[in-house]
Parts: structure tokens; C-alpha cells; sequence
């Protein structure tokens, strides 16, 4: 970590002693920025930004200019890994990602190839490498893939979902299919977080967006299990130090304690979730990260800097908390108001560091 | 309760011994029904069919001629209260409900009427009464409302959502404002929910559908508050006897103690929480309602009846379970797998009551 300038979120994520909480945020680099929505115009659509690496790296940068964040998120989806298995991913304005070669037979799970990032997703790869060298070690980066179970649900589905009808009933009715479906997806991940850390990425999160629409024993079987065995497949950084990790699991605060004994350093935290109720819980296991309502900021920056304060006091002295919401941020979010929630978190965290 | 034929689900409600667990479904009069199609054309839409006592009273009665269910629950809309207080409900087919007139402004909030159901709500407790007349105690009949949160973030945002961002802004930065609000629908759905009773209703369930959006904190404040209110002006049912009473929060999993000191008899649980863990938590406090996951009628009658013995052995012995969905049947089941599912709680369930 020697190379690192601010290394507040690996050493938070680890529970080593800091003088105040870190913060970034989900979805940093977005709609809600100005120039975000003018590089997204040259682009000309979302994918063109996410498959070119310069444009990917600019946008990456660009929240780092305007806010003390403590981290960088490479810039990309979650579905790049489905759309490399060749399911073509497209967007339509407004409606969400679409695939249009959904999962919808026994031979289309076996036929399902596992890609390998450095050829087929090397638009990240190589994102990665050209994020990591323009950050001139400013901040960690952070890389990131979907969750099996959330992949399965968009691959399945074939986009976005209300009841997740198709992806449950497989998962019900055959659920050796499915998880052939999701081993395959899961080795797929593991590659490709190794290729992000292999081409520099310093920590790597895992968005399991919809594991909280499970029940609490498919949760385990179907989703848990399977971040398991991505935790444990993923190599040490390039300099052969452990790889800090976080899973979210979006709506599973009821499962806290397992998750925590899945081997991540650190968990996400959606809104619903008590903070204190949480640490209480999870004891000094693991860190949390999070957990302010997106919708926080859309109110007044008072408002925002009160709810900040509630949120650190219950989290409590020592180190192991990492400030972030508990979603990714709304696209029409005014940037002053995050730039107030930065500052708050600057200004209000460090009494809770003062043992070290 | 000497009118009763069956009595089952009530004398689970107050945990008293019974010989099986009984079961309803949420929506059990619904578009999965063929015979509840053809009445919802006669009526030519769904407000139609809400608003007309003698149709609402045939869709009520359907399910049971079909299936051996336990208990009858009043077909209705949980918008009919924000209807009555003049915000002009409609439905555009496949988008969900709407409103002509949104509250957005503190005047709209402080010239809101509470109404009078009796005369603003007559359609409702007229179909009380038929129905009630009409079962000749075949079953109890079920009374319902939305929770004052649930309705109130329908009377903001004018219709369904996905963030909430209107409601909760309101709350996060006018929560006086809110609490006027929420102190005015909780009124009407006490005097909606007492004129159910005195038709004839004989028991009522408070559907808080969005209360899982709120954070643990905000759940307590601004929903289960209103709910514990209402809880407490409720009458007694026609007889002077102790009506039942049934809280759902989905999403709530997480606050299922706190739910369970809010003095209503029995909680709800979505699917994703767990029914033996459940139990653990609670205890004998409240009796349980749930929890397979809608979706899992779309599997076949095996799988299905597998996890009814799943879910039954969850409970465990003893008293205090009724079973239902997690959530509403889902418009397009086969019919057979609702036969398929009444059946195997009807033969599964007996082996957990052989105290009796």
C-alpha cells in the first residue's frame, strides 16, 4: 500500500486505525454530474461509454475532481460479463438493460462459454490498467462485478424484473440447472475480478442487487454460497497483499451474521439496515459500509449533515466503517448536496478516531 | 365465534389449539381465476368491481367454491380511503393505480378530509355486509386497510413508485408536515377499519406494503406508530368479543420483535424471511402468517408441496400459524397448483396439532 497517498478505505476495510471515516459513493461517477452527461452525449449511448476505455477512465476521474472521496469505482456495468457469454446486452432509453439472447433453455446454460476477461472483456481490463495509472495513487480503485444470482436474474429474465417469475422457477423446478448456470457464472466472476486485480484494481466489490429477493434458505444455496466461492478464488494485489472485498447484498439485513462468515472483509449496508443494530451484531467480524437513504439527498444539506451525523454515532468509535449510501446515488441529485455530505463526513468522523 | 362453522383461522389467530393450520391466500379473488375475469369484464373495469357491493360480494365468495379455504377477505382497493378523501383513484390498464389530484403542497395536506365511511365509503361497507350475510359462516370474513405510510406514499407520488422520492422527501425534510399527514390517514383507516367491524367483518389485517422502503428508525416513526394507533382504536367485533388482528409489513423481516409489541395478534411475513427463525424471535407472542414465495406456484405440485412441508415444519407444533403467500397470488397461476397447494396444508399440517 506503500504506493498509495490516501489509504483510509484499505486500511478502514481492514480495521486498522484511521483519523476519520472514508467515503465514496455507489454510482460516483453518474448522471447527477454535469460533465458526466456531457462526456455521455459524445459518447453517443451508455455501452460506447462503458466499452471505451478513455471515456470509461474519464468519467471514473471525474467525481475525484469535485469531491474529497476516498475512492475511485471504475466506471462500468454489471452485466459486461453476460454480454461477453454473447447474450447482447442493449439498452433502451429509459427502460433498462435488455439481453437479446436471454437464457431460456437446459443447452443454452450448457453451451454457455466462460469468457476470458483479458480477450473478451479487455475494454475493462484495459480500463482498469489506464484508471489505475491517471489516479498516480491518489486514491485505491475500486473493481466490481455483479453477483452470480444477479447476473442469473438478468441473463434469465432477460433484463429488469418485478417477481423474477422465470429466474425462480428455474431455480425451483430445476435447480441443478440453475446451479450449473450459476457455477459457470461464478467462474466467469472470478476471472474477471482477478483480471481487475491483476491490472491494478486495489480492492473489489461484489453487487448482489437482487439477493434480498430470495428467501432466506435460497439466499445461502443460491447467492451466499456462491460469493463464497468468488472470495475465496480471487489472488492477492500486485504486490502480493491481501485484497480487501466487499459484498452487498441489497435487502439483506436479515442475513448479516452468515454473510459475515462468508470470508468478505467488509459488508454494504442498504438503508433499511440499523448501523448500530448491525455492528451489534456482526461484533468487529468484519466492516460495514454505508448506509444513508439515496433519497437523503435530495433534501436540504442540514438535513443531509444530521442524518450523517445519526449514521457515524451509530456506527461508533474505531475504525471499520467506510461512509457510502445505501444504494448508488439518483441521477437527479443536486452535486452540492454531495458535496455537503462529503464535507460532513470530513468534519464529523474524526471524534470517532481519536484512540488512535 | 358460536356462528361460525369454521373457526380454524381465528382460533389460530389467538393461538388456541386447533387440529390443523388453516389457510387463505392474499388475493385469493384475483385474475388467476377464470370466474373472477369474467365478472371483471361484466364490470367493465377494476373500479367497477370495487365499487359495486353485489359484484365485490360474488369475486369474495369465488375462491371458496373453488378451494377449501379458511377464511374470506373482502375484495376491495387499499385506495379507497385516499378516493374518498378526493384524490380521484383510476387505474390505467397495466400501469397500476393513479391519482387526478397528488397531494403537494401543505395546504393540500391541511384541507384533507377524514372521511366518513359510512357515507364517502358506503360501497365498502355495504359489500361487508352482503358478504358477511352471504357466507352464513361458512368462514370469517377478513377486513382490510393500507397503512397510513403505505397510502400516504401513493398520495404523494400519485401512483406507484420506485424510489419514493416525493414521500420521502416530504418526511426527511417537512416531518410535521408528515406526521399530519399520516395523523389523518390513520383517523380514517381507524373509522374505515370500525365500520368494516360493525358490518360484519371479523377480523382486519393493515397491509403496510412499502413499509420495508424506510430505514429502522423512520419505520418505527412514521409507520409502525400508526399502525400501534389504529391497533388500539379498534372496536370490539358484533359480539363484543376481541377482534383479530393481522400486521404486515413487507420487507420488514428485520423488525419482526418491535412489530410483535405493537399489540396487533398476528404478524405477516414476506417470503424472504424465515419461518423457524421467525418463531425463535417471537415466541408465543403473536401468531404467524405466511410465507412461500408467490412465485413458487408457477412450479409444479410436487415442488410446491415439498415446500409447504418445509415451510409447516418451520412453525413447527403447536398453535399460532396460518398459512398464506408471502405476497399476493401473481395474476397468471394455474389454478390447479392453488388446488394443489390448499391440499397439501390440508393433509401436511394436522401432524404439527396432535397435542390437542
Amino acid at each position: 500500500m506503500t504506493s498509495l497517498k490516501n489509504d483510509l478505505f484499505i486500511r478502514t476495510i481492514f480495521k486498522q486505525p484511521v483519523d476519520r471515516t472514508p467515503i465514496w459513493m455507489m454510482r460516483q461517477a453518474g448522471r447527477y454530474l454535469p460533465e458526466y452527461r456531457a462526456i455521455r452525449e459524445k459518447a453517443g449511448s451508455f455501452l460506447n461509454l462503458c466499452t471505451n476505455p478513455e471515456l470509461a477512465c474519464e468519467v471514473t476521474l471525474q467525481p475525484l475532481e469535485r469531491y474529497k472521496f476516498d475512492a475511485a469505482i471504475l466506471f462500468s456495468d454489471i452485466l459486461t460479463i453476460p454480454d461477453a457469454m454473447g447474450l447482447g446486452l442493449y439498452f433502451i432509453e429509459g427502460e433498462g438493460p435488455k439481453f437479446e439472447r436471454p437464457i431460456s433453455s437446459a443447452e443454452d446454460i450448457k453451451k454457455l462459454p466462460i469468457p476470458d476477461p483479458v480477450q473478451e472483456l479487455k475494454y475493462v481490463v484495459d480500463a482498469v490498467s489506464l484508471i489505475r495509472k491517471n489516479l498516480q495513487g491518489r486514491v485505491p480503485l475500486i473493481g466490481f462485478s455483479g453477483s452470480p444470482w444477479t447476473l442469473a436474474t438478468y441473463m434469465v429474465e432477460g433484463g429488469s424484473s418485478k417477481s423474477f417469475q422465470k429466474v425462480k422457477s428455474l431455480m425451483y423446478e430445476q435447480p441443478v440447472l440453475m446451479h450449473l448456470l450459476l457455477d459457470k457464472i461464478a467462474q466467469s466472476v472470478s476471472h474477471y475480478l482477478n483480471a481487475q486485480i491483476e491490472a491494478g484494481a486495489q480492492a473489489v466489490m461484489l453487487f448482489d442487487t437482487w439477493g434480498g429477493v430470495l428467501s432466506t434458505e435460497d439466499y445461502q444455496e443460491f447467492s451466499l454460497d456462491y460469493a463464497k466461492r468468488i472470495r475465496q478464488s480471487l489472488n492477492t494485489n500486485r504486490d502480493g497483499q491481501a485484497i480487501p472485498t466487499i459484498l452487498f447484498s441489497k435487502g439483506g439485513g436479515q442475513w448479516l451474521k452468515t454473510m459475515a462468515d462468508s470470508g468478505y472483509d467488509a459488508l454494504g449496508l442498504d438503508w433499511q439496515t440499523d448501523m448500530r443494530l448491525a455492528r451489534e451484531q456482526i461484533g468487529d467480524k468484519v466492516a460495514l459500509q454505508g448506509n444513508m437513504d439515496p433519497v437523503m439527498l435530495y433534501s436540504n444539506p442540514e438535513a443531509i449533515r444530521n442524518k450523517i451525523a445519526e449514521i457515524l454515532s451509530k456506527f461508533g468509535s474505531g475504525s471499520g466503517h467506510v461512509f457510502n449510501l445505501g444504494h448508488g446515488i439518483l441521477p437527479d441529485v443536486d452535486p452540492e448536496h454531495v458535496k455537503a455530505m462529503v464535507d460532513a463526513v470530513h468534519e464529523l468522523s474524526p471524534q470517532y478516531h481519536c484512540g488512535n
